[in-house]
């Protein structure tokens, strides 16, 4: 049996590590000890307990957590490396979400793209610096797998910093899409209701990080397109709700109407939840006020919703530490676990996956992150060549392709004011006066950047 | 001596055609046949007469022009091909400029981006398709020089149509720009006032057409961005008037604010005219409503006045035709001339010029219409390599390039779903609602394309 | 169930044809007629005796075959096109084989590279211009599978022709290295002996048809590079014999002594038969003279050989015609038929196959055909991203890749000076004086080509 | 007046430095100090002297020689930095040169391709190597300029190793063909004999150091190609002599015979001395044996002759030394003057060198040090687009550029192993037995490498 050494940076995480640890819970066809990093040691350090005793539970001796207090002691000699970090905390998320409202942007999201995604991307890339120079130095060899935003910025920043990184972003918005056209193929009588699985769903992606497209879809030898057409034809004025979406974002749900709506108007299947799509946009379409996002059926998930839902997650790992509740195992249907396995040898894998453009996307220029199917094998990944898109797809997807990588370089220099010239140039941004724009970015700079004073201006 | 026969496509113009006249009339190294076609025959065949004229009174045998009635004959053994010509008439061009402003898009030219940009190209494109052909069937080798805007996307289009053409276009936007900073120059003392001719100024040029940049200027041994910078400082508030802009658009004079505006902050010089800089820019920069417009003083050029100019020509070829007035020889600082004579072999040039991508600009892909310098050389253009842009300038210019690709494959394809795609996406249409947006395309295409009912949906 | 139209150039084959015969003989998951043409008329009707017969026999109500005599019928409505052509005959086959011969240049096969593949090139380009015609009129989104060789130059002409065409070039060579591998694993004890599936060995390939590379090799978790090494140490001096080689060039067979050389000098897997590899390397390697090719363990195939195995295959069809003998189910290892279901969307495929460089293989320009995974799904191919190779394996490649390049367009063109220039720096033409070179080019042009009269000098 | 400090590294030359003292002493637009770093402190420390005295004799204060001890010395601070260094000495340069004769490869000069380009190479590239971290460290900012062969390896390893440094490469020999144009034109009646300046020939340059092409030649409108043609059916049996060479390599001399096979062979002007493009060809078209040599009419320059050269150098210069004779101004013809007054801003250049390819040769990929035209401006140089090659002109240099990759890579790994498969696959050394090319690299390394013992094997 294969035996690896795991490192996990953000390892006192509630969301993602706990999704790892009931994965692995069950995971019995290779194993090794996970080493758990965080900033704050002791949710490392509850988490390694947490862990632990699920994997007692289940009788499966593959798996150890182990917490560290040095990065260095997670990396060295690891096989794989996670990195699922939050950029400083909610205090910022919520200067990020809630600032720009009074200049009449609105974000359901904020962490991507938008004001609150470049802001979080000055925040991030510093970070993501560090951790690339430090896998140079303990882990030259490993697999690092990011699941933290804003994904193709910070998977850039670690090919920048070193570029021979065996790097990748991973994200599950286009399985939601995948799992509703297995429904949409189920509701057209190929199949019974319930009975495609979600990797059965065969889809040509391309674009971005929760800008991603899907522009050949089959299920066996169906083809998808026609099926989504008329789905689209049908639903897409009043909604269509999927009942049981995707286990992360399941309370962030949508009608779809956004998806319906590119779908009618660009011939091609937006592969991202709404509330990301509608971000990549310009705000006329869907966010140009709360009602218009009121009538297209999403919501702005506000953060105090996430500090609630982290309160009560924090409630649960008290009850999970003092054995008032055990933590249940539950198929996530991430492909975490399954990505690792493909990396070892034990089964090929294609899936869509966030890696710098050697050509897979042809319509940009080599080096920015795109997102496209790759091919994963033992100890290697190549992405598969995904063609052009419409026009219209590349010109949206381009007005952040660049933004993103002027993000990078600003930030990897600190230059305040070459960030601040992306910054105005973001779609949206760029709606605002450019005095509004600037007091916005000057005081979202100076409210969540932990190094404001550091940057040249 | 060489002798060469030059087809003037638009040889009825009253604008471009005279310039050229002129400016043959004292040029003695070279001779030949200027063949002018109009589909105005009578336009043509005036000028033929005016031209002839100007030609005896200044004893230059050298040149003749002849009025032809099919485009065949002008084009047919032709050494050079000047395009200059006006895709329908100022009905279009008033919805062009003015229907959009109901929706608040205001556009000072409203020929190369924007609403007004895109749907001129719509009508521009399949007339330069046919041209393309045309060249492809009775002069493939002939060199190809076009004047006619929206200058990039005409110009793709002959590449599009026919890959193998000798095609590049020709813009005066730039020389502006370095008159501009030849006086500088003069004003720091290096030299005279007066003194320096354009042509000393040495511009790296980098960019789209009307989008221009210099990232490197100097004259002699003079670095000119540092004289430049002290220049914006001391002006950009007032705004500077240059009194003797380039001729023909010393009407459209501007006080160059908004071209130190960007200078002051992205640190580049933009190299074209005001009221173009400012089409290419978010709205809420230079053009939200009139008094914005006002206070960064430059006009927004009507239609009507263009009506009237035009009727002023009117007058003057009426003048020049029954005798009561004499064509006058002048300077016109254009490099038609010189561009000639650099393909024939007499004198090398480098001067900026528009060509297909393929490699020059290597932050964009191959194929998009790029500004940059060129040598010209006997029967040689070359592009000069330009190097990277500040990334919030490839930010910029991104979003007008893939919206010019866009709309070239749509108008090839006379597709009007794909052409409102792009329309859609327009930095400046996007500001707009979808409804909107519709609405405002379908009245501008219904209203200005001639082929309006052949267009797919 | 699917129905596809098959057309099938080169029907008349008693090789490829009877391969396809025997594997869908047993194939039921899919259906359809399969149109054969070929220039001899009665080779077609022969086949389409033998084949449907054979369908009978198996109670295969699935399939039919067709043998046409117009290429229109056989493309018009296809799905499927499979080009499998004989350029001309044994007669112009000996002189590319034999002819260099008297220079000194032995070749053990004559159809890919070296002067022979040149040759037969300027001979198939022409028929492949015609073939890419045809398809694009009657069957422009056919999928065209191409098993003809010199595979590269035939799939590069494909796409010259008719850029959109969807087309790709099949071999097996890399199969049987597949095979070499999985009984590799078998001797190290990985498994018992006959029980690993070539399908199961997983490899990267990258390079160029019949110089083909693989520099990743694994069964499951193993690494089968190692494995390969220690077998390359200990038989590389006495050879290394499989007895059970590919059904087609079992007769071909050599004792792997090349393939096993260029590991130990370069590291790298060479995937292909000894007597193809021999050819894209110096004559001083392996080929120069009839005992260097005896010592390496391998031959040198007479075109006299090809005939007599001819002079039986007419035997064997007469008696399947006469009913004397039945023709027998055999598992082919073949991939034709997996292609097909997987491009219908019955499973998805990744294997080795010839497409033109989109940046798959980034070591060369974008163009030519290189062969790498690619992966086939419901109507789709999408080539897989290969990375670099060793330099020294790119050097090595690249002579041929630009020979092939040119010879390419020299045919289009019917040049034979641009071809003369292309023959005379073939790898080891370059080695006879230039005198000869052109003697023996002259020569062969002159005896083979069919439309010698009408190439320009 | 610009004042500029000048790092010369090899500063003891007899060569270049005395070209360049020549060139200085009657320079007076610009001046400053040379600084003279040389392994051998008392030859640079000599050139000081011989230097400052030529200065003094013409009255040219401008202009000052400096010798150093320490390269930190020279570098820091400088504006312009020129490298021109033997790597070690005439013994290694015999074996280069000499030893595989024994196997009857025979090279005219030997230090650019072919055996002993390749070995002289590994000297050299760790060489660059050190030069470019100290030009990194020291004088990131200044122009480099480098006449060392191999000239395309040896620019490569700057680039390599410092991204950044802003280098390129100069060589004379393109200038000798456009001598020849000039001859020609004159010969042909267009002008006086000795009427036309070099500079006046306009030329197309594509390819790589010391076989590099002319695609487009002309001389005001006259097109040069057609003359050329001419006089190589003329000329091209009996040879044609240009008395007036170059001056470094009029012992050098040839009748131009190979030039002008290969313009009968593929239509394009070689543009470099016969000596060198022999080289780059197989063996059995020029260089099979000395008799093959003498009847193309050029030498093989013994290294015996560059050792009686050097010691009638070093006569010289003690004559220089102790007053017995005085240096003669003369005009070389170089271009090193030019070329800092255009990067001074002193007068726009238009001029052949060689940089990485960013596109302006389509025909490769990015990287490889290619020769083309570039524009010299104030502080910028910019590679001119070259276009497409012939398709045979480009598989020749194919040959060579990515044997010029593999060895750069190869010793800045110092990796023998990758050296030694890069050298047997040299155009020349392939024509050998594997074993013999084995004997040849492993004589030549271990008796030239001064670090042979550090190389991984």
């Amino acid at each position: 049996m294969n035996t690896v050494k795991i490192a996990y940076i953000g390892g006192g995480s509630m969301n993602w590590a706990w999704v790892l640890m009931k994965d692995l819970a069950v995971e019995r066809e290779f194993g090794g000890e996970i080493y758990l990093y965080d900033i704050e040691y002791s949710a490392a350090s509850a988490n390694e307990y947490i862990g632990n005793k699920l994997f007692a539970s289940q009788d499966n001796p593959n798996w150890k957590f182990v917490a560290v207090r040095t990065l260095e002691e997670a990396l060295d000699g690891s096989t794989f490396i996670f990195v699922s970090i939050l950029p400083l905390d909610f205090a910022e998320m919520r200067i990020d979400v809630h600032s720009p409202e009074r200049y009449g942007l609105y974000q359901p999201v904020g962490d991507t793209t938008g004001p609150g995604g470049l802001m979080r991307a000055m925040r991030t890339v510093p970070m993501f610096a560090h951790i690339a120079q430090m896998i140079k130095s303990y882990a030259p060899n490993a697999w690092v797998i990011n699941y933290t935003n804003p994904m193709s910025i910070c998977t850039r920043t670690l090919y920048e910093v070193f570029p021979e990184i065996k790097a990748f972003g991973c994200c599950h918005e286009v399985f939601t899409t995948q799992k509703l056209l297995a429904t949409i193929a189920e509701m057209a009588g190929f199949a019974p209701k319930g009975s495609i699985r979600r990797e059965e769903v065969k889809t040509h992606v391309l674009g971005i990080n929760h800008f991603t497209w899907i522009d050949q879809a089959s299920w066996k030898d169906v083809d998808l397109l026609p099926l989504y057409a008329d789905f689209v034809d049908r639903y897409h004025a009043e909604g269509y709700q999927d009942k049981d979406g995707n286990w992360m974002n399941n309370v962030f749900a949508s009608a779809n109407r956004v998806k319906m709506d590119l779908f009618r108007r660009f011939g091609i299947i937006a592969a991202a939840g709404d509330r990301h799509l509608a971000e990549f946009c310009p705000s006329s379409w869907y966010l140009q006020n709360p009602s218009l996002v009121e009538k297209w059926m999403f919501s702005l998930t506000s953060v105090d919703f996430r500090i609630e839902k982290r309160a009560g997650l924090r409630k649960k790992r008290e009850a999970y530490l003092n054995g008032t509740e055990s933590m249940e195992i539950s198929d996530s249907g991430e492909e975490g676990i399954r990505i690792m396995k493909a990396l070892l040898g034990l089964g090929d894998l294609i899936t869509n996956v966030n890696l710098p453009n050697v050509g897979q996307c042809p319509d940009f220029t080599h080096g920015p992150v795109v997102e496209t199917n790759a091919l994963f094998r033992r100890d290697s990944i190549q992405p598969v060549f995904a063609g052009h898109m419409p026009k219209a797809i590349s010109l949206m997807c381009s007005k952040h392709i660049y933004a993103q990588q002027g993000i990078v370089e600003a930030s990897l220099e600190r230059d305040l004011h070459k960030a601040k010239n992306i910054f105005a140039n973001d779609l949206r941004v760029s709606e605002l006066s450019p005095d509004a724009a600037e007091a916005l970015f000057d005081e979202m700079a100076r409210k969540t950047l932990p190094d404001y004073g550091q940057w040249s201006r």
